[in-house]
């Protein structure tokens, strides 16, 4: 791709209208600096969030978009069906789909895995320390052997998740657990990333290594130009 | 597990009723004819079909059964979606699921593969004959390098399932195409694995090594008593 | 298989009679401890020690077994070279293989890794706490969903070994490390397991779940009678 | 990177001079025929083979090179140990590595799988078709469904390799046999791609769809600049 990666970021948009803790730490909302990480990484960026006109999934949104990374918590339920379809149906297709943070349980990442999705969880005091455990993955560029997170949300162990395709990071918190935390999967002819950090009452989309996670996986997720499947009846090939 | 695993074998049941030929084949039902084979094996089962009450999918039958193992074709659209849904939770939670042939279009196995499912077929003169590539595996037991299936429909890549956790089988067909055949997959609690062989119109599960890979793949299938995962708020763990 | 699944324990045996603190932990050796955990389990043992001739490799301990499980730390330069091969090509062939902490660094082990196998290490204050990561898996049969191993040596993250064809458990460490500390692969015929716990100073081989783990592996690592590959020149075949 | 990919083409080169029909074919050696490949495809290369002063795998060569691309057949003996170690280490350390055709039998390839990598083959009239089953991989850019490479030689499963990380191809042969001919690896920092065709008596690296796979592959192995990581004794870390 010669052309700068598109990167359509979705955002609920709803804890930063409702808790003055969230605005204060994002005031542009968490799409917004998701965005300026995305910008400054040299992407192409337009955010939507739950409740423009579709949810800001239009046709013209997702044609533009060559990677689509969501970012939701409160309000899974509110996204329509049709539209989680749309989305689906445009990942298996090609587009780029990232999952960022509580994000685990939106409706087009639970469709697009198969599974639960559930986990442990805890909002305390603790730390977060993510270990690269594949450091010769894309997503990995620029890092050094861990991301000090630091206080953050616990996520912990069973994710209930296919095994990933490829396990980039995995998650030490203080309380005592661990998470797979970067988890890379194809899926027809999209790519699929999941990225544990970005509790909205912690200021984590600022982090630089966090931010470049975030331009690495937009990379990593957008769409190469290989063949596009048929599917049907088919005669015999020549070559017998 | 120390009792024989249990397998509530699912079929449509609706080409032996509407073609002589498919009757002609499996006097019994495709659902008999894999009884047969399993029963042979040492296993226990049941069978349930898609016109009995609740398609047989009763909460008696699941409570019981290790594995499903499950065959449709004409009408995977009359499965009611509150069936699949208690098929794919148990799934989750342990019972395994052993998609037979045109399955991979089944309810069932699309929610779990979270995919398409699609692929290339044709019904014309090949013989398909499937390779072990993964002769390590529990699945592959008893046989030898290759199963020599005979004349079968052509099912070809692109198959839009997600990768497989273990590859066991790839065919080839006469006409040209190759197929992952055997793709072995662990989701949440369960084990689900997909077969390719048996249309509906050639004797295929009396074939002795397809048989073998019925019995192989309900035991590789049935749950391991293994951890049941607590999700949800958690506190801190002692040993920090 | 209907008999009993056959181990050989190998154990170098050489920190037992150097270090009286070991030798107070594990009185009947390292490998008489494991020996002890598999026999309860059910399983056949034989054990087998660096400082016998053929390092007790012989062709009739290697005939006679299922499965190597392998504990080395101080000595593996002195295993030959002809031994290693013997053993890396029983793999190969269908006999499993599990290896034991330190036995990362072991030659049988690095040579079917392909790979350096190194990693962080620390004698300190640790407690380690094991998780569960693949709750279906057989090698995790019986265990809740940790773990509690206690004082061990730190193994860290990186670990420079081929991502793992499953990993069943990830390791949490009071220091702030995690670890992938049970991963299991397929190499030709055979099944291989590493399994991180087992310090020397530490009677971790005496904790009931470690114990229990030890009998799931050798159980999961027994070869299946599946087909034996003929490699080399082939004729075409019929069915064209 | 923002500089064009560096490849060091390894050929034995051994064929040609031994042979008129393959010097016929490729009068510039095999090395030759895919330097101009990777040059279309706007990559740097260097050339070495067997019969050079360390066989070309100078300390300069490979502190140049981003990737090496290896072809080899006659003389895997003939490669000193010493050379194979430097190279399997640059490897673990993030130097690309691509195997091609016969190369699976060479040493590095070998010491980089842990496996036998034997194979079936059969030089007869066969033809190949490889199959792309996974669309979205970088390898496949720029493909169609299929590559029709024409006669070839024929390799068939079982391919005794380490269960690919990526399956990206999969052949087809007239002669009933199918064979796994696109397979990626991650290996320490460094990322392996086998690739099936080049028999030395067919013109197949003039085929433009290989040579696009030569330049894809070669750009998906280059290195990227992720964490080197560090091994040995380590301290505690902070945030506990």
């Amino acid at each position: 791709m010669n052309r700068a990666v598109r990167v359509l970021v979705w955002n609920e948009h709803r804890h930063e209208q409702k808790n003055p803790k969230v605005a204060g730490i994002y005031p542009e909302g968490i799409h917004g600096e998701i965005a300026s990480a995305l910008r400054e990484g040299g992407l192409e960026v337009r955010t939507a969030t739950l409740d423009e006109p579709d949810h800001g999934l239009t046709q013209d949104n997702l044609d533009w978009a060559d990677v689509i990374m969501w970012w939701g918590h409160l309000a899974h339920g509110e996204v329509a069906d049709e539209a989680v379809s749309r989305v689906v149906e445009r990942v298996l297709g090609g587009t780029g789909f990232v999952a960022l943070h509580s994000a685990h349980f939106s409706k087009p990442f639970k469709r697009l895995m198969g599974t639960s999705c559930d986990l442990k969880w805890r909002e305390g005091d603790d730390h977060e320390r993510i270990w690269v455990v594949a450091p010769a993955h894309p997503i990995a560029e620029g890092l050094g052997e861990t991301i000090e997170v630091g206080p953050e949300e616990m996520y912990g162990e069973f994710f209930d998740v296919p095994p990933p395709d490829e396990l980039v990071f995995v998650s030490w918190f203080t309380g005592g657990e661990v998470f797979r935390s970067g988890a890379a999967y194809t899926r027809g002819r999209g790519r699929i990333f999941y990225f544990r950090p970005g509790h909205e009452t912690y200021p984590t989309y600022r982090h630089p290594d966090v931010r470049r996670v975030l331009v690495n996986a937009a990379r990593w997720a957008a769409p190469t130009d290989g063949p596009k499947p048929v599917f049907g009846n088919a005669k015999p090939l020549e070559g017998r």
